[in-house]
């Protein structure tokens, strides 16, 4: 039986799971990020159990996950982190590093919403935008640059934290919803109220709402024409809005299609376990080959 | 020493190629192509010589490369062609169909404009616009529905020929580029004329230009943000207009994106033989395989 620890930090919180073949979770733990890089590697060396094999570290930002290499991450303020070798060294066990949405989209096409599935695209939609790409049941890195879809243009005038204008991120993310209706509405709510009241018939909130899902429309018809994945796994805190969200998503996007294969648009179904679930997956991958 | 017969069918003309290990062409002919599947089987049985241990075929249309089924083509007028099966009954090779654009892409990145290299995209501009997508060395297929950046959504609203509006190729193909430029000039001209005419600053000309650069960068933008690949072939009809091209797209490119990796784009190497040597690298992979 091989058996790894799989870590996932993230801004605030940082996850890890001992998993074994399979996907089987035997533990795992939530714990606050510590703020720097060495603090990661000492958290890991402290949660490594008897028996593991390997550990899988998924982090995000810029990742190269062919060198082992955490390029850059603005959130967590770290350059050029060779992640794999310090973990490596601390705790003689082999490392391997990974992107945290694209381990969390792995471990959804292995384990979650999209199993059994070669082609799919994972799309969590929270504060940002970013998907994970899977093409014939392989993740695409491109050196870590895959899967800025929040930066594409989506065709609207309002700037975005990357310097771009137009961007999917600055109109359609959970949390571009909530600064839009509040610039609109002269005050603030959470995402799932401005959803909740767009469905109520708010005219401010469904004005943004509607914004928000023809550019996820224009997002998603691209995909389709150009990598036409089988199934779209929606998450982060926006898929929790639930039918509100992958009900007109669907019926505008199967609109705007004419020969292309409509996508299935279903939620994640792992939730915020998923990177760590991933980067367990990266673990169990490298022992295998 | 292997030896494969590469076969490339156009709506006008059918390339074949004998093709030795490593894309050595021994010999090639261009023949009509035949008005029906039957026709074309035949064809190949008649230039298969001896020595050849398997046939690659690459055909245009919806294309399913698993199941070595050309499922429809317009402008050839099928439906659902077991071309594979067919072919090998007939010659009692083993045959691999290919998609021409996807068997072409392979070429330029394997024998032409992208070798060496792992991330590549493959863009062909003439009468429409396709895409082959090469990712990690391995062609993405989608079980014949990638790759069909032509019809993505540049955001203007002229018709396109498959129904929906906006289209990148109803704004950027070279017919495209001619059939506004008549619409708008009163009078037909060659695309490459239209092209020297804008660079002449013939202000019809320079508009509908001005127009498909920026619907080609934004589609490049798409790319670069989601897929990253490390270059991209530019290859079709309007590549030949060279720098006029390449120069003005490399610009605009470099100033649209912010944090991504921006693609080195190239014309393509191949020309009109890159489908031919693609289908016969299709039929060298099987036997190496």
């Amino acid at each position: 039986m091989t058996r790894v620890l799989g870590v996932d930090v993230g801004g605030t919180d940082t996850k890890a799971a001992v998993v074994e073949d399979g996907g089987v979770v035997l533990a795992s733990r939530t714990l606050p990020t510590p703020r720097s890089p060495g603090g990661i590697v000492d958290l890991i060396a402290a949660e490594v159990p008897g028996g593991v094999q390997a550990i899988g570290l998924a982090v995000p930002g810029l990742v190269d996950e062919r060198r082992g290499v955490a390029v850059w991450s603005e959130n967590l303020d770290w350059q050029d982190v060779p992640f794999a070798d310090l973990v490596c060294e601390r705790t003689g066990l082999p490392t391997v590093l990974g992107h945290d949405v694209r381990a969390g989209g792995l471990a959804e096409s292995r384990l979650g919403a999209a199993r059994g599935i070669r082609d799919v695209v994972f799309l969590p939609i929270g504060t940002g935008i970013a998907a994970a790409v899977i093409l014939g049941g392989r993740l695409h890195a491109a050196d870590g640059y895959a899967g800025e879809i929040g930066h594409v243009d989506a065709g609207h005038s309002e700037p975005c934290l990357c310097g771009a204008t137009g961007c999917l991120e600055a109109i359609a993310s959970a949390a571009a919803i909530a600064r839009r209706y509040e610039a609109r509405a002269g005050r603030a709510a959470p995402t799932r109220e401005i959803v909740a009241a767009a469905q109520d018939g708010d005219p401010v909130a469904a004005e943004v709402w509607e914004e928000a899902l023809d550019a996820l429309t224009g997002a998603l018809a691209w995909l389709a024409s150009v990598l036409a994945p089988e199934v779209v796994v929606v998450g982060g805190g926006l898929s929790r809005a639930g039918d509100a969200l992958f009900e007109p998503l669907t019926e505008r996007l199967a609109r705007r299609l004419t020969f292309q294969r409509v996508p299935r648009l279903v939620p994640a179904a792992l939730g915020d376990r998923a990177g760590c679930l991933g980067a367990a997956l990266l673990a169990l991958d490298y022992l295998t080959d």
